[in-house]
Protein backbone atom coordinates (compact mmCIF):
# COMPACT_ATOMS: atom_id res chain seq x y z
CA UNK A 1 0.00 0.00 0.00
CA UNK A 2 2.89 2.24 -0.44
CA UNK A 3 1.80 3.17 -3.33
CA UNK A 4 2.54 7.11 -4.10
CA UNK A 5 -0.57 9.25 -3.77
CA UNK A 6 -0.14 12.24 -5.16
CA UNK A 7 -2.63 13.90 -8.31
CA UNK A 8 -0.71 15.91 -10.67
CA UNK A 9 -2.55 18.63 -12.54
CA UNK A 10 -2.82 18.22 -16.28
CA UNK A 11 -4.88 21.48 -17.01
CA UNK A 12 -7.40 23.65 -14.71
CA UNK A 13 -10.64 25.50 -16.21
CA UNK A 14 -13.60 27.40 -14.67
CA UNK A 15 -17.01 25.76 -14.60
CA UNK A 16 -18.73 28.05 -12.50
CA UNK A 17 -18.22 31.73 -12.06
CA UNK A 18 -20.47 32.73 -9.42
CA UNK A 19 -20.94 35.27 -7.08
CA UNK A 20 -20.21 33.40 -4.05
CA UNK A 21 -19.04 30.01 -5.76
CA UNK A 22 -16.16 29.59 -7.95
CA UNK A 23 -15.98 25.83 -9.08
CA UNK A 24 -12.78 24.14 -11.05
CA UNK A 25 -12.74 21.15 -13.11
CA UNK A 26 -9.62 20.08 -13.33
CA UNK A 27 -7.80 16.65 -15.55
CA UNK A 28 -5.51 15.11 -13.49
CA UNK A 29 -2.86 12.19 -13.46
CA UNK A 30 -3.80 9.55 -11.12
CA UNK A 31 -0.61 7.63 -9.51
CA UNK A 32 -1.60 4.46 -11.89
CA UNK A 33 -0.75 7.00 -14.67
CA UNK A 34 -4.35 6.97 -15.87
CA UNK A 35 -6.36 10.55 -15.94
CA UNK A 36 -9.32 11.48 -13.96
CA UNK A 37 -11.49 15.20 -13.86
CA UNK A 38 -11.84 16.72 -9.87
CA UNK A 39 -14.54 18.83 -9.46
CA UNK A 40 -14.14 21.41 -6.53
CA UNK A 41 -14.24 25.09 -5.09
CA UNK A 42 -11.81 27.32 -4.93
CA UNK A 43 -12.61 29.57 -0.99
CA UNK A 44 -10.69 31.72 0.38
CA UNK A 45 -10.75 30.95 3.60
CA UNK A 46 -12.68 31.42 7.14
CA UNK A 47 -12.61 32.12 10.63
CA UNK A 48 -14.20 30.93 13.34
CA UNK A 49 -14.01 32.24 16.27
CA UNK A 50 -14.60 31.17 20.26
CA UNK A 51 -15.99 33.81 22.76
CA UNK A 52 -15.02 33.45 26.03
CA UNK A 53 -16.16 36.03 29.17
CA UNK A 54 -15.05 36.35 32.51
CA UNK A 55 -17.44 34.95 33.57
CA UNK A 56 -16.96 31.38 31.78
CA UNK A 57 -20.11 32.24 29.16
CA UNK A 58 -19.67 32.12 25.39
CA UNK A 59 -21.78 33.64 22.44
CA UNK A 60 -23.65 31.43 19.55
CA UNK A 61 -25.23 33.05 16.75
CA UNK A 62 -28.57 31.18 15.20
CA UNK A 63 -28.53 31.89 11.78
CA UNK A 64 -31.21 30.29 8.62
CA UNK A 65 -28.67 28.01 6.07
CA UNK A 66 -30.70 28.41 3.03
CA UNK A 67 -28.53 25.15 1.93
CA UNK A 68 -30.17 23.28 3.66
CA UNK A 69 -33.29 25.14 4.30
CA UNK A 70 -33.47 25.45 8.30
CA UNK A 71 -31.47 27.37 11.44
CA UNK A 72 -28.49 26.30 12.58
CA UNK A 73 -26.79 27.10 16.15
CA UNK A 74 -23.29 27.94 15.20
CA UNK A 75 -19.99 29.49 16.48
CA UNK A 76 -19.34 33.43 15.31
CA UNK A 77 -17.45 33.05 11.47
CA UNK A 78 -17.02 34.38 8.52
CA UNK A 79 -15.05 34.13 5.27
CA UNK A 80 -11.73 36.24 4.60
CA UNK A 81 -12.47 39.60 2.36
CA UNK A 82 -9.57 39.42 -0.18
CA UNK A 83 -5.78 39.54 1.42
CA UNK A 84 -7.29 40.38 4.99
CA UNK A 85 -5.00 38.58 7.33
CA UNK A 86 -7.06 36.42 9.70
CA UNK A 87 -7.06 38.38 12.70
CA UNK A 88 -8.52 41.35 11.27
CA UNK A 89 -11.55 39.01 9.77
CA UNK A 90 -11.96 37.71 13.14
CA UNK A 91 -12.12 41.14 14.72
CA UNK A 92 -14.06 42.37 12.16
CA UNK A 93 -16.78 38.99 12.26
CA UNK A 94 -17.09 39.19 15.80
CA UNK A 95 -18.04 42.91 15.73
CA UNK A 96 -20.35 41.89 12.86
CA UNK A 97 -21.89 39.29 14.10
CA UNK A 98 -21.99 39.47 18.54
CA UNK A 99 -21.29 43.30 18.60
CA UNK A 100 -18.50 42.62 20.50
CA UNK A 101 -14.42 43.78 19.81
CA UNK A 102 -12.00 40.82 20.99
CA UNK A 103 -8.91 42.58 22.52
CA UNK A 104 -7.05 39.46 22.67
CA UNK A 105 -7.09 36.40 20.09
CA UNK A 106 -5.33 33.18 20.31
CA UNK A 107 -5.40 31.03 17.15
CA UNK A 108 -5.92 27.42 18.25
CA UNK A 109 -6.36 25.36 15.39
CA UNK A 110 -7.13 25.04 11.37
CA UNK A 111 -8.65 22.72 9.43
CA UNK A 112 -10.22 21.68 6.59
CA UNK A 113 -14.38 21.40 6.04
CA UNK A 114 -14.77 19.99 2.81
CA UNK A 115 -11.68 18.05 1.66
CA UNK A 116 -13.63 16.10 -1.32
CA UNK A 117 -14.86 19.44 -3.11
CA UNK A 118 -13.94 22.67 -1.85
CA UNK A 119 -9.91 24.13 -1.24
CA UNK A 120 -11.67 25.99 2.24
CA UNK A 121 -9.67 26.31 5.45
CA UNK A 122 -10.88 27.52 8.66
CA UNK A 123 -9.06 28.83 11.26
CA UNK A 124 -9.96 28.56 15.02
CA UNK A 125 -9.43 31.67 17.55
CA UNK A 126 -10.31 31.98 21.35
CA UNK A 127 -11.28 35.79 21.52
CA UNK A 128 -10.55 37.19 24.70
CA UNK A 129 -10.95 40.80 26.57
CA UNK A 130 -14.17 41.28 24.95
CA UNK A 131 -15.25 44.88 24.77
CA UNK A 132 -18.57 46.05 23.67
CA UNK A 133 -18.84 47.21 20.29
CA UNK A 134 -21.49 49.08 17.69
CA UNK A 135 -23.38 45.91 15.95
CA UNK A 136 -22.24 46.18 12.56
CA UNK A 137 -24.83 43.33 11.06
CA UNK A 138 -23.47 42.73 7.13
CA UNK A 139 -27.31 44.33 5.51
CA UNK A 140 -28.38 41.07 4.66
CA UNK A 141 -27.45 38.78 7.59
CA UNK A 142 -30.12 37.73 9.81
CA UNK A 143 -28.97 36.47 13.62
CA UNK A 144 -30.13 35.90 16.64
CA UNK A 145 -27.33 35.48 19.47
CA UNK A 146 -27.30 33.24 22.14
CA UNK A 147 -25.23 33.90 25.38
CA UNK A 148 -24.93 31.10 27.71
CA UNK A 149 -21.73 28.94 29.87
CA UNK A 150 -19.48 27.55 27.54
CA UNK A 151 -19.54 24.44 28.90
CA UNK A 152 -23.65 24.15 28.11
CA UNK A 153 -22.50 24.96 24.57
CA UNK A 154 -20.25 21.99 24.66
CA UNK A 155 -23.00 19.57 26.00
CA UNK A 156 -25.31 20.72 22.71
CA UNK A 157 -22.48 19.69 20.85
CA UNK A 158 -22.24 16.18 22.32
CA UNK A 159 -25.79 16.05 21.95
CA UNK A 160 -27.21 16.34 19.00
CA UNK A 161 -28.92 20.05 20.01
CA UNK A 162 -25.36 21.37 17.52
CA UNK A 163 -25.13 19.95 14.20
CA UNK A 164 -22.96 22.39 11.97
CA UNK A 165 -19.36 20.54 12.31
CA UNK A 166 -17.49 23.75 12.10
CA UNK A 167 -19.03 24.79 15.78
CA UNK A 168 -18.60 20.70 17.07
CA UNK A 169 -15.23 20.65 16.11
CA UNK A 170 -14.32 24.65 17.37
CA UNK A 171 -16.57 23.60 20.61
CA UNK A 172 -14.53 20.27 21.41
CA UNK A 173 -11.07 21.09 20.62
CA UNK A 174 -11.77 25.02 22.72
CA UNK A 175 -12.74 22.66 25.43
CA UNK A 176 -9.54 20.74 25.19
CA UNK A 177 -7.40 24.09 25.05
CA UNK A 178 -9.51 25.79 27.86
CA UNK A 179 -9.64 22.93 30.21
CA UNK A 180 -5.15 22.56 29.45
CA UNK A 181 -5.15 26.12 30.95
CA UNK A 182 -7.33 25.92 33.92
CA UNK B 1 -33.32 40.55 17.12
CA UNK B 2 -37.15 37.52 17.41
CA UNK B 3 -36.96 38.67 13.34
CA UNK B 4 -38.45 35.44 11.35
CA UNK B 5 -35.11 34.36 10.09
CA UNK B 6 -36.65 32.67 7.17
CA UNK B 7 -35.31 33.00 3.33
CA UNK B 8 -37.70 32.04 0.43
CA UNK B 9 -36.77 31.04 -2.33
CA UNK B 10 -38.53 32.84 -5.71
CA UNK B 11 -36.46 31.38 -8.40
CA UNK B 12 -33.91 28.72 -8.70
CA UNK B 13 -31.66 27.81 -11.79
CA UNK B 14 -28.92 24.96 -12.04
CA UNK B 15 -25.37 26.88 -12.77
CA UNK B 16 -22.87 24.25 -12.96
CA UNK B 17 -23.71 20.25 -13.89
CA UNK B 18 -20.77 18.72 -13.54
CA UNK B 19 -19.58 14.91 -12.89
CA UNK B 20 -19.57 15.47 -9.04
CA UNK B 21 -20.74 19.33 -8.62
CA UNK B 22 -24.09 20.30 -8.66
CA UNK B 23 -24.97 23.86 -8.50
CA UNK B 24 -27.78 26.01 -8.13
CA UNK B 25 -28.40 30.04 -8.10
CA UNK B 26 -31.61 30.59 -6.42
CA UNK B 27 -33.06 33.65 -5.56
CA UNK B 28 -34.50 34.51 -2.06
CA UNK B 29 -36.87 36.74 -0.17
CA UNK B 30 -35.06 38.18 2.78
CA UNK B 31 -37.14 38.16 6.14
CA UNK B 32 -36.62 42.13 5.65
CA UNK B 33 -38.58 42.15 2.12
CA UNK B 34 -35.93 42.64 -0.11
CA UNK B 35 -34.13 39.95 -2.28
CA UNK B 36 -31.17 37.85 -2.06
CA UNK B 37 -29.17 35.08 -4.32
CA UNK B 38 -28.11 32.26 -2.95
CA UNK B 39 -25.20 29.84 -4.63
CA UNK B 40 -25.11 26.47 -3.18
CA UNK B 41 -23.64 22.41 -4.22
CA UNK B 42 -27.06 20.13 -3.71
CA UNK B 43 -25.18 17.10 -2.22
CA UNK B 44 -26.41 13.47 -1.72
CA UNK B 45 -25.26 13.19 1.65
CA UNK B 46 -22.52 11.13 3.12
CA UNK B 47 -21.09 8.16 5.57
CA UNK B 48 -18.49 8.49 8.05
CA UNK B 49 -17.14 5.18 9.60
CA UNK B 50 -15.19 4.61 13.35
CA UNK B 51 -13.94 1.56 13.20
CA UNK B 52 -13.80 -0.32 16.17
CA UNK B 53 -11.37 -3.82 17.14
CA UNK B 54 -11.89 -5.72 19.77
CA UNK B 55 -8.26 -4.56 20.95
CA UNK B 56 -9.76 -1.23 20.92
CA UNK B 57 -7.86 -0.12 17.45
CA UNK B 58 -9.29 1.50 14.88
CA UNK B 59 -8.45 1.94 11.27
CA UNK B 60 -8.16 5.59 9.44
CA UNK B 61 -7.15 6.01 5.78
CA UNK B 62 -4.41 8.29 4.35
CA UNK B 63 -5.58 9.83 1.37
CA UNK B 64 -4.28 12.59 -0.94
CA UNK B 65 -7.35 15.74 -1.68
CA UNK B 66 -6.61 16.91 -4.54
CA UNK B 67 -8.85 20.31 -3.89
CA UNK B 68 -6.07 20.87 -0.95
CA UNK B 69 -3.07 19.44 -3.51
CA UNK B 70 -1.98 17.12 0.01
CA UNK B 71 -3.00 13.97 1.56
CA UNK B 72 -5.35 13.79 5.18
CA UNK B 73 -5.74 11.01 7.77
CA UNK B 74 -9.10 10.21 7.54
CA UNK B 75 -11.90 8.10 8.99
CA UNK B 76 -13.36 5.84 6.06
CA UNK B 77 -16.23 7.82 4.59
CA UNK B 78 -17.68 8.14 1.49
CA UNK B 79 -21.15 9.72 -0.82
CA UNK B 80 -24.57 8.04 -0.71
CA UNK B 81 -24.67 6.42 -4.62
CA UNK B 82 -28.10 7.70 -5.89
CA UNK B 83 -31.08 5.67 -3.38
CA UNK B 84 -28.86 3.81 -1.23
CA UNK B 85 -29.92 3.46 2.42
CA UNK B 86 -26.96 4.82 5.15
CA UNK B 87 -26.30 1.86 6.32
CA UNK B 88 -25.84 0.08 3.15
CA UNK B 89 -23.28 2.99 1.98
CA UNK B 90 -21.63 2.71 5.66
CA UNK B 91 -21.22 -1.22 4.75
CA UNK B 92 -20.24 -0.87 1.24
CA UNK B 93 -17.34 1.87 2.30
CA UNK B 94 -15.99 0.52 4.97
CA UNK B 95 -15.52 -2.72 2.32
CA UNK B 96 -14.24 -0.40 -0.07
CA UNK B 97 -11.86 1.53 1.80
CA UNK B 98 -10.33 -0.79 4.53
CA UNK B 99 -11.27 -4.40 3.43
CA UNK B 100 -13.64 -5.23 6.60
CA UNK B 101 -17.36 -5.79 6.66
CA UNK B 102 -19.32 -4.53 9.68
CA UNK B 103 -21.51 -6.99 11.26
CA UNK B 104 -23.16 -4.30 13.56
CA UNK B 105 -23.38 -1.01 13.01
CA UNK B 106 -24.23 2.41 15.06
CA UNK B 107 -25.24 5.51 14.27
CA UNK B 108 -24.38 8.10 17.10
CA UNK B 109 -24.62 11.06 15.20
CA UNK B 110 -25.67 13.52 12.10
CA UNK B 111 -24.18 16.86 11.37
CA UNK B 112 -23.66 19.20 8.47
CA UNK B 113 -19.96 20.09 7.15
CA UNK B 114 -20.43 22.88 5.31
CA UNK B 115 -23.90 24.98 5.92
CA UNK B 116 -22.93 27.69 4.22
CA UNK B 117 -22.98 26.86 0.56
CA UNK B 118 -23.65 23.22 0.73
CA UNK B 119 -26.59 20.73 1.36
CA UNK B 120 -24.03 17.99 2.26
CA UNK B 121 -25.69 16.06 5.56
CA UNK B 122 -23.51 13.16 6.84
CA UNK B 123 -24.55 10.52 9.37
CA UNK B 124 -21.35 9.27 11.66
CA UNK B 125 -21.79 5.78 12.77
CA UNK B 126 -19.67 2.90 14.76
CA UNK B 127 -18.74 -0.45 13.30
CA UNK B 128 -18.24 -3.41 15.52
CA UNK B 129 -17.89 -6.96 14.67
CA UNK B 130 -15.81 -6.31 11.79
CA UNK B 131 -14.77 -9.20 9.42
CA UNK B 132 -11.88 -9.62 6.73
CA UNK B 133 -13.94 -8.87 3.76
CA UNK B 134 -11.73 -8.68 0.09
CA UNK B 135 -10.79 -5.04 -0.18
CA UNK B 136 -12.48 -3.88 -3.23
CA UNK B 137 -11.09 -0.29 -4.33
CA UNK B 138 -12.82 1.99 -6.06
CA UNK B 139 -10.52 1.84 -9.57
CA UNK B 140 -9.43 5.73 -9.41
CA UNK B 141 -9.08 6.01 -5.53
CA UNK B 142 -5.61 5.40 -3.32
CA UNK B 143 -5.44 4.92 -0.27
CA UNK B 144 -3.05 3.76 2.70
CA UNK B 145 -4.64 2.28 5.37
CA UNK B 146 -3.41 2.83 9.24
CA UNK B 147 -4.45 0.47 11.71
CA UNK B 148 -3.64 2.27 15.65
CA UNK B 149 -5.18 2.60 19.43
CA UNK B 150 -8.47 4.11 18.79
CA UNK B 151 -6.83 6.46 21.87
CA UNK B 152 -4.07 7.36 19.41
CA UNK B 153 -6.60 8.50 16.61
CA UNK B 154 -8.02 10.78 19.39
CA UNK B 155 -5.10 12.62 20.30
CA UNK B 156 -3.97 13.05 17.23
CA UNK B 157 -7.32 15.00 16.42
CA UNK B 158 -6.69 17.29 19.34
CA UNK B 159 -3.15 18.30 18.84
CA UNK B 160 -3.46 19.23 15.41
CA UNK B 161 -2.24 15.80 13.46
CA UNK B 162 -5.72 15.47 11.62
CA UNK B 163 -6.73 18.19 10.49
CA UNK B 164 -9.82 16.59 8.65
CA UNK B 165 -12.76 18.63 9.85
CA UNK B 166 -15.52 14.88 9.79
CA UNK B 167 -12.75 13.22 11.34
CA UNK B 168 -12.01 15.43 14.09
CA UNK B 169 -15.81 15.51 14.90
CA UNK B 170 -16.60 12.08 14.24
CA UNK B 171 -13.34 11.12 16.37
CA UNK B 172 -14.11 13.40 19.56
CA UNK B 173 -18.15 12.66 19.48
CA UNK B 174 -17.02 8.85 19.08
CA UNK B 175 -14.97 9.07 22.52
CA UNK B 176 -17.42 10.40 24.09
CA UNK B 177 -20.25 7.86 23.02
CA UNK B 178 -17.68 5.14 24.18
CA UNK B 179 -16.61 6.26 27.10
CA UNK B 180 -19.96 6.61 28.22
CA UNK B 181 -20.29 2.62 27.43
CA UNK B 182 -17.30 1.71 29.20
Amino acid sequence: MKTDLIEIQLNSEIMADGLLLKAWRDEVRLPNGKTAVREYLRHPGAVVMIPVFPNGDTMLVKQFRYPLRQTFIELPAGKLDGDEPIEVAARRELIEEIGYEPLRLEKIAEFFPCIGYSNEKMWLFIANDLKAATLKPDHDEFLEIMRLPFSEAVSMALHGQITDMKTICGLLLGRQYLEKLA
